[in-house]
């Protein structure tokens, strides 16, 4: 039988140190994986390269910082998280086990994509088409949700609840105004974050590609509305996107069409231009990661499957062989929505204020109180509330009511029915506005195995990782020819050397030659240099290509300049 | 009143954008904060110098990993946590405020650290000194103890419980066995990590010094107990270290002594060569950080004070301006506590097996079954269970027995009492052993804030931070001299130069440059470069060194290099 593509890297990542099931002396627990050193180095490696294409480039108006994993509760409330990041679960009234409902019928009854699907509906298919349990053929319960967020509790207070952020957004939402204020209030401004995020899965199966605990590398770009463009786009605008848009894919179109950024902007394929510069920003590093462009697509998710806050998510897939079409990124428009809901829900502003160049009409909320039903509600305290609602920001309060009916300020209740409120124009010399947000969130570990798959090969029975030079976790190996007459002492300096130069470089002097570069090609060691017996003649060593297996002889005092133009591609051998 | 310095530098940090508490605008929660722009970049370059200190100086045998912070309860029970990862917390009968014991009672009762002391002996002194709440005077409850793990539910099933780690180390010690086999199965091996860790403190209020969520950055150093020597320690024999060591401690010797390296190992004041190796990276490391050596120690911790895991345990402290001497980072002896207990919860071997150059004596263990006894507890089953006995590892079922009285087999519960070990010695050609543990270990978070206090200065009423260039978050900036006449276009020419010759750099033209100047030392920007007529006519920029505000004039070509040379100290102005 032959071993598929998956399990052959599986078994590479396990046997030279990638990654491997975490707590795997105790059984493993689904979900979790841990890297060992080669991993950890290749991971850290494409974490840099996404810095580099997504905040590096950008320095004049994106920001990266670090916001804690554990969030207050009132936190996910706010964002909706509590009430929407929620899978449906159903249990074996028999043997007790709990599956994944869309899955479970998926598989059982050779249906697709019930992502979107209620509770409801999921049980109607389950009675109508008899689905039982996969594992002991019993029957199923109802449908039920289950909460996909980490739960614990801050402190010695059981009332004082936390969750473990399922994104890093959130944090970058919660203290958008500070980084606002420091970076001197300026539109747009991009902040991005780099961290551990959780999400409780039912039951994770699939090694590196589903976890439980992952890295996210996530931005939120964060612009006004009224003026969405995008200067940075115009380089790109003849880049090709291969796209599934949303009309496509309700017709259940599956082959993507290939369109210029312009036209995809156009034709409304992509809604704003924020999010397709960073789609094509996302071609350029998954190819620079060593995907070809052929197996990279991007393909819209239906209103049915998109989170609650977006008005347009592009998933970013890749081709894999054991999976077929995997999402690598998600670009999500997620409009206003994040701010304004912790605006009301922490009562704080998070409006930003244009100046605008001369005075132009702008929309002016007013509050209009309903005297007589509130002199009804309140007969006591009307003076009060009628201050009240003198005193709190007209936007505001509409915007609060719209989102949750209700707002409670100094111990009133203000409820929907007892105010109205008048929209009209008015000649200003500023306006505030809270600004939309342009999201592209890239998984961290998925990326680790993508890039492994691409650049797997074998020859002639043996492996060779033939990753991009400059993400490869060991960058030099250094090899004594012999381990006698003076070679080893000088394969060691040229190693200490290497390293000094801050070169990750390893030293094998353990088997035949042959044996050693294969031992290097098998974990995508881009360069290696032997040292001979001429190296002691005249201070030159020999310089391998993994690749091309191709060698040229090169000076010791020349090596870190060559090496580091080997690894960034612009010299080769 | 004069503000404290501790009170500038959280000020500096929110205006500027190094840090602020999280969850702001929901008011907050204690142990938790946000790290701006400013804050990312330094505590980055922080972790990046431990990095170079401890990790790539080694590698030949220390290795960097990266494992889950949830991991499954086996995990904290193996590692003794669940045990004794605790606080003893008290609380208000009156007004229901819960209270870390002994910092209530040190304060009230003007005591010190009690951080060893039993409940019951707290307890006690509430009740002899009449400690009440501090903040309702009520009467306060007895004493309990209060896990410090944060705890969760994996997955769907309530059974399955995940604990945070506390600890960065405890992946290491389960994953041991993979990385040292990966890495060809030497010792001494080092592994290495940096990450979150969550502790669930009780009520921190100290900023950046006590969080519940931080990154600890830590090394596990593997070796054999009967050769513990470490080569790299030669070089710093005559190395000066700052000591409190136990036996002062013990007596409240308050003044440390300096002894050479070599000293403290041949008096015991350090058990092991392998912590004063660290201990000695250590104070390099915080020195290179720009905390002088008179502002730093080592104090041992008395038994009573010390980890449950830990023979030995020095912290290294700081002075900081507000809490006089706060701990930096920790090196423990750790043994070889944790390995042998996660082999005798898992079951799964941890042992090395060190061949011998010739044979020599060796301690073996043989079980003897007490076979009266055990027919009369096993009469049926006699046969079965001396089989058991027989196939089970004589050392690895002693390390059981030991560690937890008994141990389960099989479905049978094999208890102390039933077996009897024989220990004697036999000529053997090689011996297996369970490497022992030193561990130096980081909060990086802390250092972040120390760095910051360290770097701080005031000059005419203006702030310089004068963090150690290679540290810096912002490395140059860019000033057009005046907004007219190119200037502007040739600063962003060099502003852009400089950033894909990978500079952090900023670029700032607004207002005069005096107040320019100004907002870059105040962020410590160590570099900054003005453009200006003359630039316009010969290419030159005037470079002017943040901390002595001397300038000169430098070749635009040569910048990058100039730059370079500046960080890293080999060229001053």
């Amino acid at each position: 039988m032959s071993i598929s593509l998956y399990d052959r890297i599986v078994d590479l990542a396990r046997r030279r140190g990638f990654f491997w099931p975490s707590s795997e002396i105790y059984g493993g627990v689904g979900g979790f994986i841990d890297f060992g050193p080669l991993g950890f180095l290749l991971k850290r490696n494409i974490e840099e390269k996404w810095r580099k294409w997504f905040v590096l480039r950008h320095q004049d108006f994106i920001y990266e910082i670090e916001t804690p994993i554990i969030m207050p509760e009132r936190v996910f409330e706010a964002s909706g998280h509590l009430q929407h990041f929620t899978d449906n679960i159903v249990e074996c009234l028999s043997c007790g086990r709990k599956f994944r409902a869309d899955h479970l019928i998926e598989a059982a009854a050779r249906l697709k994509n019930l992502e979107g699907y209620t509770p409801s509906q999921l049980v109607e298919i389950i009675r109508n088409r008899n689905v039982k349990c996969p594992e002991c053929g019993g029957e199923l319960s109802d449908v039920k949700t289950f909460l996909l967020l980490f739960k614990t509790n801050i402190g010695p207070y059981n009332e004082s609840i936390g969750y473990a952020r399922p994104e890093a957004a959130q944090g970058m939402f919660t203290t958008f105004m500070r980084v606002f204020r420091v970076q001197r209030e300026k539109l747009p401004i991009g902040i991005a974050q780099v961290g551990k995020v959780l999400r409780n899965e039912i039951s994770p199966r699939q090694g590196l590609i589903r976890l439980r605990e992952f890295t996210i590398m996530e931005l939120e770009l964060f612009f006004d509305k009224s003026n969405p463009s995008c200067d940075l786009i115009n380089e790109y605008l003849n880049e090709k996107l291969r796209l599934l848009p949303e009309v496509m894919v309700e017709r259940a179109i599956e082959e993507e069409i290939e369109v210029t950024v312009e036209e995809a902007l156009k034709k409304g394929y992509i809604l704003n231009p924020w999010n397709a510069y960073f789609m094509v920003l996302a071609k350029k590093f998954i190819l620079d990661l060593g995907v070809s462009e052929n197996k990279q697509r991007f393909i819209a998710k239906l209103k049915s499957e998109r989170a609650h806050y977006s008005a347009q998510t592009y998933d970013q897939q890749v081709l894999v062989d054991k999976w077929g079409w995997i999402e690598v990124s998600g670009h999500a428009y997620r409009t206003d929505y994040d701010l304004r809901r912790h605006m009301v829900f922490s009562g704080q502003e998070m409006y930003v204020h244009k100046k605008l160049n001369h005075q132009m009409d702008v929309e002016v909320v007013e509050t209009i109180p309903k005297i007589d039903l509130i002199k009804e509600r309140y007969p006591k305290d009307f003076n009060n509330v009628i201050k009240i609602l003198r005193e709190i920001d007209s936007d505001f309060l509409k915007k609060a009511l719209d989102e949750l009916g209700k707002y409670n300020v100094k111990g009133f209740e203000i409820t929907r029915d007892i105010v109205e409120f008048k929209i009209s124009k008015t000649l200003k010399n500023s306006v505030k506005l809270i600004p939309n947000v342009a999201e592209p969130s890239f998984g961290l570990e998925r990326l680790v195995y993508i890039v492994m798959e691409n650049a797997y090969s074998e020859i002639n029975n043996r492996i060779v990782l033939k990753l991009p030079r400059d993400i490869a976790p060991v960058q030099v190996v250094v090899l004594p020819l012999v381990n006698r007459g003076g070679i080893p002492e000088k394969a060691i300096h040229v190693c200490k050397m290497l390293r000094s130069n801050g070169f990750i470089t390893e030293y094998d002097d353990k088997g035949s030659i042959g044996r050693r570069y294969a031992r290097a090609d098998e974990i995508g060691i881009p360069v290696a240099v032997t040292i001979d017996e001429q190296t002691l003649k005249d201070n030159t060593i020999t310089v391998r290509d993994r690749d091309t297996w191709r060698q040229i002889r090169v000076k010791i005092d020349e090596l870190p300049n060559f090496i580091r133009g080997f690894i960034e591609n612009s010299i080769n051998i």
